[in-house]
């Protein structure tokens, strides 16, 4: 558990009995959340609750001590983090109206930028879940086939037109069995939390792959996600509602209640040339998460509505997300308009797309009078040749 | 280990120490074959060989005693049945000729029926892990969103075109790191062996949802597994060069020898009232998986051409496998032209797609003379209402 820039090591916590009264010790003593996501909600409160109470100012003295001598709570910058489960499938949603806009205006310049589907459902597909890498991991600048303008063939060799997606991805809890879909309603019980998500994605490889079966080499390769899963309880004072759909949807789409969340996201980019004359990252996004059109209760009943099993530790992630205004888009393809509008670095450098030694850094963080922040520590990666 | 209608328990032969020197007993004593595909080639034919040695006639005499001893043989009538490995993750392919062609005829008259992309890499897209069922396991009926034709909004509810798709589909091996794809030349030393697979479809709610993005839900909710992966090394015999690749492969796909397989392959439907009348099931397709137009070796090194890992139990399945001749297609929207064509059954009942209480069931097995006939066990489920 993030605390600022420590961690509280709730294995430590476990072992020395102080959750004994809320939880089985070995769902916080595996090596992934995916026990724990399984629990369920009360659980999950539970043990919320009973560490706010031992971390309280004048908390439990016992405590005190024991964290003081087992290292229960140690430097985040000394730590190495991992996955924080072991992902049985990855599915990536679509559901930025900006993005999909944007994305068809780019692609199908004169007709609808929407396809007929987009309003009425979360179009999603699969990701390839054996890919996901945990933030600071290196990602290898991936090889792949890709078709130049007016060429006969396809050429193979790396990406020329590597870009990243800002994306905001969320854990299942206890799943559904096949055959039973998870009601619109019911999402509370089987989401635990989020986290970051960078879809990292081969413009040139997609483009001439996609059809007729959707993205498949131009992104899985990688996909970096935060450490930290920042539990919707937690996130509970940053509620907001989200935008009207327009139609309405169908009836097992239909979520009542306010699901989506004030997330501040921001997109840095660090050169090799930045680094190495000691210039700090270039903001190049700042936007919200809170726009999203399509929420996740809708997202999950969505992806069960067929019979689908989902099961705990599973990550469904947002799509990338763009605002309305022109420094808000979560994507270079955006960003750049497919390239046409480079952007200039502080070092004179122009970027479309990205280029080896790059580093890409997404944060997000929720705050607004009288709550505590709350942040979400980083997803990041630095592009390597392959 | 099948043999006839017999199962070598591998576990007790294990135990009992008849493996010991070959393999690590908690190889073959683990719950799933993970750790076995993990193991690699040289431990996969060393096991096979000593098992050989064990079972033939005349073998050793402290095996036959301690099998009999310990039910290290039981009758595959009597056993349960469970999938061969946990799969990390599951990629689909779109590899024969003949359906790729039969479905561009269906669903775009008049144009190209392949798309350009085709003929240069086998196409394929990542399908859900969570929802891979094996033989015997009844089906759920899908429900999801469907667009009546001509109607401005779409519904809801149960497929009213629920299909299957006839494919075969390899397990990997010990897999490579990210970053470091697996040339095609090392495609054996990879992939362990094959099973059959039905790619259970719900053709309208695809029709609906699949563009931009791909199959989702039309897909998602259940692909049934035989339970016997049948090992590249038992194949051997029944290898055969496949069909002539033009415009030649690019040369991360030129793969060299012959990797296509000579295995039979049928479809057999049993409605409900053939139940009851005790009428056997209509063999409605006969085909063969050595015309497939992309192979094995070829599907492994472009999925990893990218840099993406594969991990022990990944499996990857071929696509439909459709023939030239009117008998040999693998599903239902190429058998009755997209339900033009009904087949009628011998009950006198006619079907386009599926109905609740039918029973489909796919059989593989590979012959010819001079060699041990190999039987593949069958993929087969039953359609349930939802």
């Amino acid at each position: 558990m993030a605390i600022g820039d420590r961690i509280l090591n709730c294995d430590v916590l476990a072992e020395s009995g102080f959750l004994d009264d809320v939880v089985d010790r070995e769902l916080l003593q595996a090596p992934t959340l995916n026990p724990f996501f399984a629990a369920g909600r009360e659980t999950w409160r539970a043990v919320r609750t009973r560490i706010s109470q031992l971390l309280r100012e004048g908390g439990d003295p016992a405590f005190r001590e024991r964290a003081h001598e087992r290292d229960a709570i140690v430097r985040m910058a000394e730590a190495r983090v991992h996955l924080p489960a072991e992902v049985g499938d990855y599915v990536d949603f679509y559901s930025s109206l900006q993005h999909a806009t944007n994305l068809g205006k780019i692609f199908r310049p004169g007709g609808d930028p929407l396809m007929p589907n987009w309003r009425w459902m979360p179009i999603g597909y699969h990701g390839r879940a054996g890919t996901l890498v945990v933030d600071g991991t290196p990602v290898h600048r991936p090889s792949g086939q890709r078709r130049p303008p007016n060429a006969d063939a396809p050429k193979f060799g790396p990406s020329t037109r590597l870009d990243i997606e800002l994306e905001v991805g969320f854990f299942t809890g206890p799943g559904n069995a096949i055959g039973t879909p998870i009601p619109v309603a019911d999402a509370p019980e089987h989401i635990y939390g989020l986290v970051l998500v960078n879809d990292w994605s081969a413009r040139d490889v997609q483009a001439w792959e996609y059809q007729p079966l959707g993205p498949f080499l131009g992104k899985s390769f990688a996909t970096t996600v935060s450490p930290w899963v920042v539990s919707l309880d937690a996130l509970e004072p940053f509620r907001v509602a989200g935008p009207a759909q327009e139609p309405a949807p169908l009836p097992y789409l239909n979520a009542s209640g306010a699901w989506n969340y004030d997330v501040h996201l921001t997109v840095e980019l660090r050169t090799r040339q930045m680094r190495e004359k000691h210039l700090g990252a270039e903001v190049v996004t700042t936007t919200n998460f809170r726009e999203m059109y399509w929420n996740m209760a809708q997202q999950l009943a969505h992806a069960t509505a067929n019979g689908a099993a989902a099961r705990p530790g599973d990550l469904f992630a947002s799509g990338t997300i763009s605002g309305d205004a022109p420094g808000s888009l979560g994507s270079f393809i955006e960003m750049t308009w497919n390239g046409r509008d480079p952007i200039v670095l502080p070092t004179g450098e122009r970027r479309t797309f990205l280029e080896d030694g790059d580093e890409v850094t997404l944060r997000g963080w929720c705050e607004r009078p009288g709550a505590r922040r709350i942040g979400f520590g980083t997803a990041r990666g630095t592009i390597v040749a392959q």
